[in-house]
């Protein structure tokens, strides 16, 4: 099996959440998938300094930071042959909602990356597994009129889910939500669509890693 | 319990590597371990490009940049309590070569970063565990006399070990260097130091993974 990772820059809060990246990794790699890791080419919507959680004056280029995660194997997204990977998985971190399309400045109005849009259109065209975790499912409700997706628990719940606002906005680009906690997935059958809150909930770190787990195991499954 | 875990920033060529930094948290976090994140305020030795494995013109800082992993949650090395803490666990990358000590440059002439050096030595006078992996026994190989570490291989074996030439090293050090494949741990008891190669070993992430795994076990079972 022949995965694609897109990833959105290297770290939180400005682009691809690690331990989630790193989680896909790991469980694609013990169900026996190779994994090829792009990300485009274009500079990040802004760096944050991730010690005081404020944008600091540099400029920071989205492929170039996400190889530290590929630990330099990746490609820019532009030269993605879609008919080489059997499903893609689009982890979360700030980066998907700023660096992948605009939502974390435009909300529902959001405008995505012409190369991510044209890769997730892709892959649902050919009817290819599409999974993704914590903000990024954002892409999908987007891009695919009617499809369901999860983004977690749509109440505060006492900062357990910090961003529980989220699932009104899924709901304005058209996609239905699905309440589901951080140890499980929701899956869109038709759509072949699978999304796990992750880092959207605020908890232990083995239950981010289980839950993205769980994600790839269904898309496994699927393909 | 209370673990210490000290970065080197974040990526693989001049930081920690984003894998093992990672897997030691959910490792910790599933064996019930509180994990502090602490790296030294400096800059990095330099920045790579990680998409072409060469330095760019970049100033970056060793603590900012590993507040990337640590999601923000991070203190200065200087600000360390040891007391408050029951065993330190050191991941690899070239980071931990280059910003924590000059290895990467000066081989087994290497200087150690103050605060690195007084924080493994308070531990390792203290009785407390130390756990190390991939590039990082080094720093316990030149700071404790006599101790026995594993880097892995001291034989390439057709690429598997790339860097096996480390071993020789160690020994260059004054420490013993114990071969270990990527799926074991040496622990040297007397020492209460847990070491495991990691990613010096050129295989499938989920055998890292579950090679970090071991060693934070042996680590969590001596606290």
């Amino acid at each position: 099996m022949h995965f694609l990772q897109v990833l959105s820059g290297c770290g939180v809060y400005d682009g691809s959440e690690v331990h989630e990246a790193s989680a896909v990794m790991v469980h694609l790699s013990r169900g026996g998938a190779d994994v090829a890791v792009f990300a485009p080419d274009v500079d990040q919507m802004h760096v944050i300094n991730h010690t005081k959680g404020e944008p600091s004056d540099e400029k920071r280029n989205v492929l170039v930071e996400s190889a530290r995660i590929a630990r330099g194997k990746i490609a820019a997204l532009s030269t993605l042959d879609v008919g080489g990977h059997d499903a893609v998985i689009l982890p979360g971190g700030f980066g998907a909602a700023k660096n992948l399309c605009t939502f974390a400045v435009d909300g529902p109005d959001c405008k995505v990356n012409p190369e991510v849009e044209k890769t997730i259109k892709s892959f649902h065209e050919a009817k290819k597994p599409i999974g993704l975790c914590c903000i990024a499912p954002v892409l999908a409700a987007k891009l695919i009129p009617g499809c369901s997706v999860t983004v977690g628990n749509d109440q505060e719940e006492g900062g357990r889910w910090p961003y529980a606002g989220t699932a009104g906005a899924v709901g304005k680009m058209g996609a239905t939500h699905i309440r589901r906690d951080v140890n499980e997935v929701h899956v869109d059958t038709e759509n072949k669509i699978v999304t796990t809150p992750a880092f959207m909930c605020e908890t232990k770190l083995h239950e981010i890693y289980d839950g993205v787990g769980h994600m790839v195991k269904e898309v496994l499954d699927m393909v």
